[in-house]
């Protein structure tokens, strides 16, 4: 299978722009993409699962299952804004395979769904961090970098890992524009304020009006839900230990 | 091939439930699964092999050879009972990608023979364990979860391991209902009483009546088909380690 | 590509046997297949090639190159013994999956031959072996079995890694029968004293009448072969360390 | 997906010899392209990227991304030389599946336009050099040998890793004849006296009167590139660490 995609509503849109919101490095992204979903109110349209995400369920509170899994939500018709594609989730995929699979079905979606630019979310990290932290941005072209310098970011110097930086590099191959938006952040937490940095950008960009004062909800409900699936531990700052092949047995 | 399906038999069968039992957590889904095979007199039908599988043989006792293997059963007409289809088998998928195809096709098999409901048992793994071990649940829907809780488990707290939490999240994803049953054990060898609360509460669900006396010849059966696959060390609590790639030269 | 095939002539055969002869351990089934081809003077018709291969190029002595590869010879017509396809090559493929699908593949081959019997050699590493090391065996079904006890072999207890015994549960899956030849041997080296006991069982099983007094130079032409993709260590015992991902870059 | 080809140009070459440039040992064969492509005005024509790149992308100084990717280009109509298709890139692959299926995707690309010739160029990793490193060599075939040890090379004995040894092997499994230019290297840093004797060597007998005078432009150019790739450690000569499997997420 590598990716199954269920589809449950195609809607219309309008020239809208992709942003990507996946875990990674600080859960930055994470967190702004619930945090947007949730005050846009934006409708969950598509969802996909893969066979390089972990294989296992996690049980929620109440005593039902949750798997991993990536989202996709719209926005349209918004008030003096484009329409949106957001793409949420609790986990990238666990290869390089997957993760290139993963990317290129969420860009044919989006492409066919008439979507040509991309915003990609994301820590950047450092060993110290100021308290308003920099952002940080890198762009498929001059022009579009331009755009991202103008929210106040600084050029970016390194490596965009993950899907942050794969769908901006995948998605130039077929005629994408976008730039990746990377706040410093320790990294070994849910970093709110680096949300905050990242969200207040998009904000201004995108004309989206979106209050930030319930962005420690959006933190919270990430961090409980990157707990349950193992990818944070609970109270450490312990990295993930790579499962063991034969882990299903004892 | 990923995958090589052999289906022996295409029965008909009302409204089936599938019961996972593979290898696992204590081993209790994969007593509890032969158990029934045996007890309900069970019919095979089907054979799965994968590419994900151990790339091996071993021999039995009297010189034949038994390769890593997945098998569906059925039984009909029950008396007062539903339609079962059984998931037996001496291994699951060493790789995430093989879990998901192998659980994949097993579902798509299950689905045709128009089974939507899934019953996946386990073990949840203790450091220590009472006397009579508690069972826990989860579900795809609270509905389903009422019907689970009915039986004395507890709501699960915690993460699914391999194709038992797998099975219900990607059934899900096909319209299935279902849930796991997972039972206290401390995981390190095949735990006998706690597939016999598994059996027990899956007895009471599915109107089973199934005799229990004869749980331990199942049990020993168990712990010597997965020895002999080296799933688990002969008189060690010891985890098997991985392959080195090269295995098969020196 | 996976495997690639390239077939060169498609021999007819009389219902043949299939004779498996890898690199594995004491590399039993190498020299014994490569002994066969030069004495049997076996026609070369088929070779493959496989991404589970390594991903190099070793050089001949001449400043030839020499790729990891597997090889199907024929024989036909012998005087009062079965047609035979010989399966010989210089690697197994590195993966689980690369060994289902080579195997796979080959079993492909010798079906559409007309091929339904398939004999494994190999060997079984002991701490201490005698002067004359015992052959064990295991089949597909007690009929076979019976036919290799005849010549003199034990039952086999215990696991047959890599094509040997995946051939024989692959095969059987497709109505092969077929039977495992295992060779007691340290397993450190080319074992030509192993290898000759595998070939004389085959010998005695298959009408074969070849002379073995040339068996050290196979022996040696296997070492040599092998040395050069590094799967044997010049002049020492010590397992082919796991190549480092990045390999190609210093 | 595997392997995304986008070619942009289908030039009309006149039997074109093949020219394989990705980073190696010694990084000699990159170095060696970049300067071919930049003093021949090399036409870029096709791209290629895999699943089995790294997933990431890589500031470049001025804000833009830079992706793992492979480059295809030609010359063709040169003053008395053969027409030439140059295989640069920042990458081989990272696992052996990938680095077959990229060499048969720019295989399949060579032999469409015409291309029966390869040469691939590569470090040979030695202790000590001397201050004019030796060149080695291996062929598909005697005769093709012949004209690179008429170029001062000499025959090589040992093993040619990734790429460089891949295409030999599978280029001649479909009629390609070839042959590998190695040169003495420490293999720690970008080799630029290394390439320098590779690309006289391919200089005379390509007859390409390319200046090599600017070669120290092209292996600076080679190390930022690779540098910020992460594949060469600023200042180090540190072997890069396999990635975590969850990289994405701290």
């Amino acid at each position: 299978m590598v990716c199954a995609i269920k589809i449950h509503e195609k809607p219309k849109l309008n020239n809208p722009v992709l942003i990507e919101g996946l875990p990674g490095i600080g859960f930055v992204a994470n967190i702004a993409a619930l945090h947007l979903i949730r005050e846009l109110k934006a409708d969950f349209f598509a969802e996909i699962r893969s066979s390089s995400f972990q294989d296992l369920a996690v049980t929620t509170e109440t005593g039902g299952t949750r798997s991993p899994i990536n989202q996709l939500y719209y926005t349209k018709n918004r008030d003096g804004g484009r329409d949106l594609i957001i793409w949420h989730g609790n986990t990238q995929a666990l290869t390089t395979f997957g993760q290139y699979e993963l990317c290129g079905r969420v860009l044919d979606i989006a492409e066919e769904l008439g979507c040509h630019f991309i915003i990609t979310l994301g820590g950047f990290k450092q060993e110290e961090i100021t308290k308003t932290p920099q952002i940080y941005c890198a762009a498929s072209d001059p022009e579009t970098l331009k755009k991202a310098l103008d929210l106040g970011a600084k050029v970016m110097v390194g490596q965009i890992f993950g899907i942050a930086g794969l769908s901006i590099g995948l998605g130039r191959l077929r005629g994408f524009k976008g730039f990746s938006l990377l706040v410093e952040t320790l990294g070994t937490h849910p970093d709110v304020n680096a949300a905050r940095q990242a969200l207040s950008a998009a904000n201004k960009f995108l004309n989206l009006k979106v209050d930030l004062s319930g962005l420690d909800a959006a933190a919270e409900k990430t961090r409980k839900t990157l707990e349950s699936f193992g990818i944070i531990r609970r109270g450490t700052k312990e990295k993930k230990k790579e499962e063991s092949q034969l882990r299903w047995f004892i």
